[in-house]
């Protein structure tokens, strides 16, 4: 009878085995969506300065210009490269995510992967399949700490987003089972980022670490640097030191049946995800009234303890419009749209949304679904119209559709300054399967 | 009245306000002795594969090559450099330790500080003022969440090794006193490193992270990047996460007025500290009795619980040998001395060793000290000697002498092939305080 497998291990033969033709068109469609919503999402904030000074940063100690820095007509090493691509893709934690664990999947392994291809002239079906199995061991792992890791006050996307780095890494190098096994492994030793730390610029270095340490857990696995066989799973590991008591089985049961990255969603509104049933029920009753703002006496937003808790508030800062119940009703009903620039200071700072705002009341209905939001809003002729949202565009049962989430990628491009290539790159991404390189989408990128 | 300023804060202002004039000079003197003891460690292992790996894969993302790697004939990027070298001097965990922590202080500070003032042409006075507190932060944050965080499966040198190395950067850039704070707090982010990968090479990566990451944080601190204010202390940052019941006051107690790195303790022999009373005490009675080890019959080693926990063993490697009662006995009584050599696979093969190993005996008795021994010695002959060490060498009640050190560092040197350049080395750390520059020290060391 053979031992129990340890956890690494099944993972590290799991990723090592993997075919692509044994991956289904729906899960290479994901990883597809994922990507263009994670580029989408890097080039959107290309010109902030948390990700120009982290370039600035890199660049005096990077290497061999091999990889693309997304937008900044820049190449860096591939890790510094990876780095700042991640940084840019979270960002304003507009990407994407795996709702069981709140990991944003993407940022830390998709950077990874795409700089060590396009240094590697590697194809973009290879860099989809790595990103896939990176994305899955990532929310794998995550769910096996989830929720306790992140109460606990690690920022679980970067904590993990290791992890999913290595293994992209890992397999893109070639790296056999056992390779696999001990970069999973090292990566255990470099996994960091707390969530003291989310309102600062601190957030972006645990992010961006997780996307460069993960590589460099793979080329050292690469050159015969191990791990301790239970790193993950050891009394003194991984999961015990920042899980307290993790679900280890949650790791590997149905690996390579189940998907977890195929649950992916992504983001209409670079706001907090459980403010987008507001802003959707405000949308869609200021389309059904069709009144301007003023002719709004008021508006009775209700949703979970958990809406009010993370939402009730008063806006200040761009941070603050990002997690308002206010804010995103006045968006709903003054501006008609909650893009990016509707969370910025001019909008913050906009009186007729600051007006709005001041109407706006929230109250607890604890019969709302986690996420649902009820908004009543009350006209000065004395109409009343009521809307409740329980599955907000974006979520599992209603995900944004592929022209939705074009349509976001080509806005973000155009925040970045890159309305005319973003067409190009559209087409450059989707045809990434096909792609035999990198080079002209790079080319597109740079 | 002013509210209670964050940990990081105080921390900041210390480090930022520090005058070179108010460091005594016992505490340059021993700044000094940790980075000699630092440096020989390092040469020691310069052929070793853990090394040249580890040395392998950073040159290949490694930027401008301003900064040595000891022994390697190589200069790396500051960051690249630092990596390698914490690697290196850390490796056989015969570096010096903060006996309250368990910290090897050294390694991840002194890298980072070398390779920064070299990359810039600072003093070596400025270095040591650098080490000293970068060093000094280190220990303290360490003995906030001692020994529960090690005991959790945290390696307290990688994870508070971060906190030093961010520290000994931002005193070497001049960053001010806030700038400093949010260096620490980036740190924070960054801290990682797992008991359960100390067996194994991944322990090296989670040590040259401490060096490599704790630069970049005082990096981004100096161009802008911060932390939250209470990323040390909040509710969700680094010392509940990884300490569950820290004591916070610790950190900045007597901060300038007592000095934790003063404490700083170093290791005569490669192998765990705990055994370093046996081999102390076999090497005197080896001594007193005079007679070859066929004439002993028997030893019987008695010491605490820990002793016995750790080192009651069978040895089949050499990580076995630097953990083995048995092992540290026989090298006294047989080979009269327990230098590095002394715990490679020749030794751990030799037949006289092993035939000695099997003669010892370990015991508990629970009325010694922790860190004592008593070996009793008897004779074919029926002479019986015993002796009890309850201060080895090394201990904070009887340090390494000056010139101990200076022979520990000539033999480290030698192992590692530099017999020739030794002497001229040594001149060169003792002169370290009054060097303009590294160019002297970086030469001989290249």
């Amino acid at each position: 009878m053979s031992p129990t497998p340890h956890v690494g291990q099944t993972l590290g033969e799991f990723v090592a085995a993997s075919h692509w033709a044994g991956i289904s068109p729906a899960l290479r469609h994901e990883g597809r969506r994922s990507i263009l919503n994670h580029i989408g999402c890097a080039l959107g904030v290309a010109r902030d300065p948390a990700v120009t000074t982290a370039l600035k940063v890199m660049r005096v100690t990077a290497g061999p210009a091999t990889s693309t820095v997304f937008g900044q007509g820049v190449k860096l090493d591939a890790m510094s490269a990876a780095f700042v691509n991640c940084i840019a893709g979270n960002l304003l934690d507009y990407d994407d995510t795996h709702l069981q664990t709140v990991i944003h999947p993407t940022a830390p392994v998709a950077p990874a992967a795409l700089a060590l291809a396009e240094q590697r002239g590697l194809s973009g079906a290879q860099v989809l399949h790595a990103f896939l199995l990176g994305a899955e061991v990532e929310c794998r792992i995550g769910n096996a700490v989830s929720p306790g890791h992140y109460a606990r006050g690690w920022h679980i996307t970067s904590t993990c987003g290791g992890f999913g780095s290595a293994v992209a890494t890992a397999r893109l190098l070639g790296l056999d089972a056992a390779q696999t096994w001990h970069a999973i492994g090292i990566a255990a030793s470099q996994s960091a980022g707390l969530v003291e730390n989310l309102p600062s610029a601190a957030k972006n270095v645990g992010m961006g670490n997780a996307a460069r340490n993960g590589m460099l857990a793979a080329f050292l696995a690469e050159q015969g640097y191990q791990a301790a066989p239970a790193a993950l799973e050891g009394p003194l590991g991984w999961a015990r030191a920042m899980g307290d008591t993790p679900n280890l089985a949650a790791i590997t049961e149905g690996l390579g049946s189940r998907w977890e990255i195929a649950r992916n969603t992504y983001k209409p509104y670079p706001a907090g995800i459980v403010f987008h049933a507001v802003i959707d029920a405000c949308l869609a009753l200021r389309e059904r009234l069709g009144v301007p703002p003023e002719a709004i006496a008021s508006v009775d937003v209700a949703g979970d303890q958990l809406l009010l808790d993370r939402g009730d508030r008063v806006v200040r800062t761009e941070r603050d419009a990002r997690v308002s119940i206010h804010h995103s009703a006045a968006l709903g009903f003054v501006r008609g749209r909650a893009g990016v620039a509707e969370f910025e200071l001019p909008a913050v700072a906009d009186p007729a949304l600051a007006a709005f705002r001041a109407k706006v009341t929230a109250r607890l209905d604890a019969g709302l679904p986690r996420g649902a939001a009820t908004v009543t809003a009350r006209l000065a002729d004395g109409r009343v119209a009521s809307l409740t949202v329980t599955a907000p565009i974006g979520s599992s049962d209603n995900p944004m559709s592929d022209a939705a989430l074009e349509a976001k990628f080509l806005d973000n491009a155009g925040l970045g300054g890159f309305t005319d290539r973003a067409p190009a790159m559209l087409q450059a991404i989707r045809g990434l399967e096909q792609a035999s390189d990198l080079s002209g989408l790079m080319s597109l990128l740079a």
